[in-house]
């Protein structure tokens, strides 16, 4: 303005964000966008129409103030969560992003520390950073898993306020198994997170540490309705709790920070739980498909639990990724070397990205 | 759980957040609720629908992560907003509440300070605290006004990294000329944030920050949608800078923050920007009755270019409080002595408010 130039550097903006840039998944519109892990199926109709419904009502009130306690979005997660847990026991937020910002922000922040075993969500750190507390990162086997023994010892060195435990885990696609989240929570005196983004994709008769909660005041189940729910672009995210815990985060909340049509849609969509997740076994069967398709590839694909599978025996990461870009292809490099992730998508999706992939041939 | 109940003394909370209560207005269920100042008006039927139709489109694709950069939004408050701003001087997030902790995130934070003229919103040092910043309050004069030459005295003596400037001021409904935001900015190394929240509800000929931004690059001015346009419930604030600024809220913006509902909710109201503000008119009326009403039973009102009054005069705030209440009214003690503070409803709230006051005869 005024003709000249403004840049970063001529504002005084904090010293540990100078030179920083902005967290960033390329978002371009290709015509397959397997790269950040959405639910690629949209909500089905029938669902759609009674969320409109729904906020359609909201918008009668939209100029009140929303209900700041969202009580009745709380005890909709409580219900679809099951294991006995009730209203109070529940927190929500804009994503889980916000969700997670919320446990750190009243158990790390300044002067304190939150840990996870790499490579893991590469926001975890972001998240810790951004609050002002300190990242300290654990490691895991070659083949990412942990043992019980293992990680207690880890966490028990770092002694760690906030414990990020993510099962399974983003971006390997890993199991964790519950005897790993009982032997870190007694090896630690702090917050111990679950994220369980993406359990839903899990064997049916896999845990959950849900079932882990009760006796476990530090112990915090964070979920999301970005991936089974398809509803990424609603941005709802929540996490189960002793009720204590969810006290706490209502010390550091924004008042009012889940919108009256953000609580009218996700309330909708979860009495539709059923049908939303009926997307959810059709997306495993594609993630075993690449895994399968990938082995015969002579790639390495890693086990997954998740709506993604990570693969190593890949040459040139970036190269193979520009290329299946050229054919109109969106996958993710998360920086581990010889490796690359891509999320199960629809069938014709998934396909797309096999037959792209085997026309490279790029697997070393 | 476990039969034991855990309290928040037994979980490892912060220290600096021991002992506090979270933020509450009263979200009681009264026939007449004006102490949040809100917009009492309901969206206009024309103007939902659209906003229906809007959100059944981005419902389609709500299983995809919604635009990081919010452009149709952007572009959307840059027209409504003017002066020759552009969308990338823009930015939004889930209420002002989020903007202005967006903006204290990337230039105060832990070690840094901010700065506000007190009494003044409320949130201010809350927020400053809750980014781990310290507030520093300034001080008005007798009647809540600041001048230009004792302004910039104080915002020199203290040197704070961020200076928040209320304008017009809440709780007090104060102007706040342009001449004062001149000289604060010259006075000042930080950014300055002039929060227009109420703007709309200024005599039509008040001045805008929004025509000071020209060669000032730490100037920042903050709106929300919660008060002219009748969309609390949407959580939508905004802000207009330089677009280095904007560069710097994207470096501490959580990824995807703003929801495909609500921007599509926003920018569908935006298009209607003419008949949402043809309220604005209606309560601007009601509030200047509010004040000559009050004014005739004897109460001290406030000059206000805000939809709320603040008036003093009153022996017992708690007692008047607490027999509107019994009435069926909710207005606001804002903790000043001898003051209430009430929002400007429709003409038969207003009515209500103004007959029960009259009815319980208790100015001093």
């Amino acid at each position: 303005m005024g003709g000249v130039i403004v840049s970063l550097a001529d504002l005084p903006l904090r010293a540990d964000l100078r030179g920083q840039t902005p967290y960033g998944a390329p978002q371009a519109a290709l015509p397959v966008a397997l790269n950040v892990n959405e639910n690629t199926h949209p909500v089905p109709d029938e669902v759609a129409g009674d969320i409109l419904d729904s906020v359609a009502r909201a918008l009668r009130d939209i100029n009140r103030y929303p209900d700041r306690e969202f009580t009745a979005l709380r005890e909709g997660f409580a219900d679809y969560l099951g294991h006995g847990l009730t209203a109070d026991q529940i927190w929500a937020a804009n994503g889980s992003n916000e969700v997670l910002q919320h446990v750190l922000q009243a158990f790390a922040g300044p002067g304190r520390t939150a840990f996870g075993f790499a490579p893991t969500y590469s926001m975890y750190p972001l998240l810790t950073r951004g609050t002002g507390a300190t990242w300290v990162a654990g490691h895991r086997a070659h083949d990412f898993t942990l043992t019980p023994a293992d990680a207690a010892a880890q966490v028990e060195e770092a002694g760690p306020d906030v414990i990020f435990l993510c099962a399974p885990n983003n971006p390997t696609g890993t199991p964790l198994t519950l005897d790993v989240i009982e032997a870190v929570y007694d090896a630690s005196h702090g917050i111990v997170i679950v994220d369980e983004a993406y359990a839903e994709f899990a064997p049916r008769d896999a845990g959950t540490a849900l079932s882990l909660l009760p006796g476990r005041e530090r112990l915090v189940v964070s979920r999301t309705m970005s991936k089974a729910f398809a509803f990424a672009g609603a941005r709802v995210g929540y996490l189960a709790a002793d009720p204590a815990v969810i006290d706490a985060l209502r010390l550091v909340r924004l008042p009012y920070h889940l919108s009256a049509l953000t609580q009218a849609a996700a309330t909708a969509a979860l009495r539709h739980a059923p049908v939303m997740l009926g997307m959810v076994d059709e997306i495993v069967a594609q993630r075993d498909r690449i895994s399968a398709t990938l082995d015969a590839l002579a790639y390495h694909p890693h086990e997954s639990w998740t709506n993604f599978v990570l693969f190593g025996g890949v040459e040139d990461p970036p190269a193979t990724w520009q290329a299946l870009y050229d054919r109109g292809i969106l996958i993710r490099d998360v920086g581990i070397p010889g490796h690359l992730r891509v999320t199960a998508g629809t069938e014709a999706e998934t396909t797309a990205f096999l037959d792209a992939l085997a026309s490279i041939d790029s697997a070393s």
